[in-house]
């Protein structure tokens, strides 16, 4: 299996603000008007499928999310964390790692469901810190390793 | 925190049809027409999100969801695997494990998203295995621990 394709998208692109990089990973906030709060892990070689990954490979990149997850939890006690992996359209393996409040535009709703609500205020002007504060957060949570 | 809550209907019901139970975690098969290869890895204890887990109950938990995966890919060759920790409409932790096929209903959106096609079979036919196979297949698969 080749480490990259040139017709998959987190291949030829960064696919999102780019918060940390290791040789298995990266980690991006994509841009969500509606989900200011959500991070990309992006496995780096490019597998489709969680299983694709062995034991360690496995752990490393859900520590990952969990680490973010954490993060999240803290700075914005969320009312739920959203965790997926799908990548239906883009088969290049990918974590999901959602801040969801009940004020938010889908909830209770995933995501991918059905609008809920159109909020008065942006999302990200909702949020007990700026953006770039949670970012620093989430880097400093993510030294916890070099590979 | 309590180990089980009476308003939660993971507490209260097994949430499916039943195929492996263990002290910490329970695996059932979805009932859902449209997407019949649809397993969930419910948490016992519980536990709203992922992070409530220490790193060794966080490691048997994604063993189960990746043995799931692995079973489905060998035995049905979906287009992808997709796996989800959501629980907005119910906070106790469960994954989501779902074989998606590129002429299922919702492909390539999430299930929880908008239906692409109506379909002349039911999904459940089009499978090349009957489904109590599959179980049978996600028990021997979900024999490695007793715990």
């Amino acid at each position: 299996m080749s480490n990259t394709t040139h017709a998959c998208p987190l291949c030829a692109e960064v696919g999102g603000l780019l918060i940390v990089e290791r040789p298995q990973w990266r980690v991006v906030r994509v841009a969500d008007a509606d989900f200011p709060a959500f991070y990309r892990v992006i496995w780096q070689p490019h597998v489709a499928e969680f299983s694709d990954l062995d034991l360690a490979a496995r752990s490393a990149c859900m520590e990952v999310v969990y680490r973010i997850e954490q993060v999240l939890r803290q700075a914005l006690a969320p009312a739920k964390l959203n965790l997926a992996s799908l990548g239906n359209m883009v088969p290049h393996l990918h974590w999901h790692v959602i801040a969801r409040f009940d004020w938010d535009s889908h909830f209770p709703n995933p995501i991918w469901g059905e609008r809920q609500r159109t909020l008065a205020t942006p999302a990200e002007a909702r949020l007990p810190l700026p953006l770039a504060q949670l970012d620093d957060q989430l880097r400093a949570a993510l030294l916890f390793t070099t590979r």
